[in-house]
């Protein structure tokens, strides 16, 4: 299939956004016509770039507010397509958008339609090119493709078909299945586009919120499904209006676009078995669902104070690596590697993670094939080969054998470590990782997740923070091997935007026994107020003596229905902090009653800290 | 009447909320739950700090999910009562905000619900403590504040009485009217919040997209008139939920938030003629309403650049001002004063706007009733005294007296003027002004010059640019003698936030003429592509010399069922361009479809000037 996106979807002018759409390997675009019309360009040097770049001009669009019109105003309209029509011959397109009308209809007399569509249609005749009928979600009389593939239907001529856009149909709960009884060759074009679920007027809904395939609500794989076994094999083109995407950076969106495209046909592929069609759409490596974190990776100029807090946590250094300047630290198989390179004048951030894959080969040729940015790793003879890709917001993720027994087998790469203690070993693990994004990746980011590593968004909340609201999304691995929360800060704009520290948070069997014993070795963690353990007491009612042990250690509590989850947070060091959390019974939650007070607490911190 | 705002409308830690509420000069807050919560200091020091800054703690909110529950739930509810109402004790606080139950009630029986009030009134009873009941827009069961308060006269206890707040009345479409039924004496609290029209799921709406009153769609002077009407004389709060409020300097937001209050008093003082409680309520001076626009001032470290526009714009120089370091450049009653003090090292702004009122006394002393800052100015014997407030985005804005036989009385003071010359001047005066806010101040800037100048918003509109959207409002006059238009940039975050340019537009008879003329002086308009005129033959069958005329002219062309627009820009001078516009018949728009036009040619001479 040749994929497509319209040039709405992206930021910049139309000669950036048809560079950025060659560059990442589009097949070709759909021409919005705002985007032609404010150019400099000539319709022949749009046309020759095209050429130039490989890239097919698909459609031109929209042209609006056509049919059902009096027959005063039809002769105005016809002269407005011509004039189009000989502009899209200029061009070198020969598909031309007609939405349904929402302007200036004036009856839903069918036959009135159908007679003005057959005047376009001839009309299009002439010039060689066709017109694709689309019904709008919010079209005065036609808002549903079925009534838009009657109309078509009536007017039975070549040159008169549909488009068929994923949002007008999903997001009025239309059903998609009978778009496989329509004749694949009267189905002039697909517009596909996802969008969260929302109760907002669909018309601000789709020109605003919607997203790419893969990142929303809508059931995209099955609508193509439906498309693709009636036999259509025209373009797959994406027509996103999004806020955020139209000032996002346009080769990035680009990317992004195309990569959710790509996951769409490998998502359908499996829908198509026994289908002539499912040859048509691409196949991907299936997805190696991540089972564990291997480790995770800090860095600044330096680690020292990072280093300090890990010892706190009963944490022990197992050396130096034998080729590369950095260092380990480890306690059950919760493993953190501490690096110093390349990081002058960085305070310590999170700068990858390693995750434990069933077939790190197959996990890599996925990323690969969903366009994921390798990240260059000199090895040297001897070593572990691991191999690492860059997601959004710039974290290397590694993609790693399962360790054996426990130890993967890099740890022997680490020499000069200190010797085993009789201390047990309080952390079992890495319980999840919080990282930051900033907003213009953060669907880009839910994508790259789940696409390359079928983690699936579990939870989507907001957070109150003296800086205003914290997004939140937690992110799965079915097992809950794999826990990412990614967040997006108050919009820079605000007070302290983009300040959200990352953090590691380590799971423990006795989060107070750990917290006992970090603090004997000198560990001063985020102090936690008394009116917070006062709330506790009127929600939860617990005893006397368990509040006081909570409060006495700065332990948070929550409870569910499903169990009770104890944790505790460092102080933060550069963008970085670590937690430890103890989850008793079935608890699978993250404390988010919790998340404001820590952010209040580090709220203060930081303003104590700028006071200092 | 006591003002008062809950602590959730501001951003900041509580102690910061509680110092700005008093510094603005509110009377009392509502305490926000989740604001003591994460607080460090006790419920001790909180209430010392109330006292010594005068604020009244005058609620404690909310307390959730109470009423319609299993027997089994009651104690367990009952208990986090009474730790809560101890903790009023502690704080001095004497009433409770009760929301109707979202989550866990499970029978719509009300003689239950009463049953269950009853014992929470009693329990309130025992620690000298009341229960405000309100309906939340989206209470499982109730909903209405007619059911609520049928509850509440069911229970029949001097603790138990009902809070109104708006939101949940008039987001549900429900006529306040009946309010004036309920006597004062039950009316525990009274909660203020505006909100623009949406269809919006409810809940969403009322969390993130609050607005303060005057701001949104919402006709609060006449829910007010009920609520006072009948009787009730306790404190009036706003409780706005706005993910920018959130995030906003808490100082700005509380004077902000106090000026809608008295504003909001002030409008619903007209409505309440020949009540008692007309009273209670503030009066302001009436708005002077402007009737034009005095003089725009722009400033720089030089502004050569800018007089040389205006010059090719066909303005005289009408020289040095005699004390002060400014010069004038007027062009029929546009007059333009160009200012370097204090703007080292910035480019071109528009710094202040004369604007021409019919009262300047009385419009100063209505700004200063709503807190707006005043601008210092020193004042030579002999000169016009003229007096200015800053708006939101720091523009001054200088009330003056209207020009008797277009000469205002300060034109005197300039001298050493070019000599006026035979030539026509084509510019009448200013048409519009277009300011640039950031988000943050939005709102704000809408209240302001509603408030203060009684200008309306007749317009709101997106426009999409390169960048990404501009949000944009036109504040009019109501005889369009004064019109504003205030930007919003894309959000911070994106490609080139904050960029947007201000801009001054010129009426004129004769755009054409104008333009000629300004090009034979050497004007180099902003160029307009060609792409741009094919469009506008397609869109209005305009005849080819029309089109070519405007085309050699790089004129912009709109026209509706009101008139025709035909207008043309200047490049941008630092952050400020000019406009000149011609109306024909009533043409009363801003030529919005040419909008994007002017964004994408500005985009490409900011590149090619990055470029350079």
């Amino acid at each position: 299939m040749r994929r497509s996106t319209a040039t709405v979807s992206l930021s910049g002018d139309l000669i950036s956004k048809m560079k950025a759409c060659a560059e990442v390997g589009f097949d070709g675009i759909e021409l919005f016509e705002p985007d032609l019309v404010v150019a400099e360009e000539s319709p022949a040097e749009v046309r020759a770039l095209a050429d130039r770049l490989g890239l097919r001009l698909e459609l031109y669009q929209p042209f609006r507010d056509f049919e059902g019109v009096a027959e005063a105003d039809l002769e105005a309209s016809l002269r407005r397509a011509a004039a189009k029509f000989a502009l899209m011959n200029s061009l070198g397109i020969d598909t031309l958008l007609l939405c349904s009308n929402v302007a200036t209809a004036v009856t839903d007399d069918r036959a009135t339609a159908v007679r003005q569509l057959s005047r376009l249609a001839d009309l299009a005749e002439k010039f060689d090119v066709r017109v694709a009928y689309e019904a709008l979600a919010w079209g005065r009389y036609i808002s549903d493709y079925r009534d838009a593939w009657e109309v078509v239907q009536a007017v039975d001529h070549p040159r008169l078909g549909i488009c068929l856009d994923s949002f007008h149909i999903l997001s009025r709960g239309h059903d998609p299945a009978a778009i496989e009884a329509i004749p694949a060759e009267k189905i002039f074009f697909v517009q596909l586009a996802d969008a969260p679920a929302m109760s907002l007027d669909v018309l601000s809904w789709s020109r605003h919120f919607r997203l790419f395939p893969g990142e929303g609500a809508f059931d995209l794989p099955a609508f193509l499904a439906h498309v693709l076994r009636g036999g259509y094999d025209g373009p797959l083109s994406l027509e996103v209006f999004n806020d955020v995407f139209r000032r996002t950076d346009t080769v990035r969106t680009a990317a992004h676009s195309l990569r959710s495209l790509i996951w769409l046909e490998d998502a359908t592929y499996g829908l198509l078995a026994g289908d002539v069609a499912q040859s048509r759409v691409s196949h991907l490596s299936a997805a190696s669902e991540p089972t564990g974190v291997n480790f995770v990776e800090i860095r600044a100029e330096s680690t020292d104070p990072v280093e300090s807090t890990l010892l706190q946590l009963g944490f022990r250094f197992r050396g130096h690596h034998r080729s590369k300047p950095v260092r380990l630290w480890t306690q059950g198989a919760a493993r953190v590697i501490l690096n110093e390179q390349g990081s002058r004048d960085r305070a310590p951030w999170i700068a990858a993670l390693g995750l434990d894959v069933p077939d790190p080969t197959r996990a890599v040729e996925r990323a690969r094939e969903l366009m994921a940015p390798e990240v260059f790793r000199r090895n040297q003879a001897g070593e572990q080969p691991l191999e690492a890709v860059t997601a959004p917001d710039g974290s290397e993720i590694f993609l790693c054998p399962a360790p054996k027994d426990a130890t993967p087998a890099w740890l022997v790469e680490f020499e000069n470590g200190s010797e085993p203690t009789d201390d047990i070993e309080l952390v079992t693990r890495v319980d999840h990782v919080n990282l930051v994004h900033p907003r213009s990746s953060f669907d880009e980011a839910t994508l790259f997740y789940s696409g390359l590593l079928a983690l699936d968004i579990t939870t989507s909340t907001e957070v109150a923070s003296p800086i205003g609201l914290v997004q939140s999304r937690v992110m799965s691995s079915r097992q809950n091997g794999v826990r990412l929360v990614l967040n997006v800060g108050p919009d820079a704009g605000g007070l302290a935007a983009g300040v959200l520290p990352q953090h590691v948070a380590f799971a423990t069997t006795d989060v107070a026994a750990l917290a006992r014993q970090a603090r004997e070795r000198g560990l001063d963690p985020l102090p936690i107020p008394t009116n917070y353990y006062d709330d506790l007491a009127a929600r939860f009612g617990l005893a006397d003596e368990v509040l006081e042990g909570l409060r006495s250690l700065d332990l948070l509590y929550d409870r569910d229905e499903k169990g009770e989850f104890l944790h505790f947070y460092t102080r933060t060091i550069g963008s970085v902090f670590f937690e430890a959390v103890e989850r008793r019974l079935s608890y699978d939650g993250f404390g988010a009653p919790n998340a404001p007070v820590r952010l209040a607490a580090q709220h203060r911190s930081t303003v104590a800290g700028r006071l200092r």
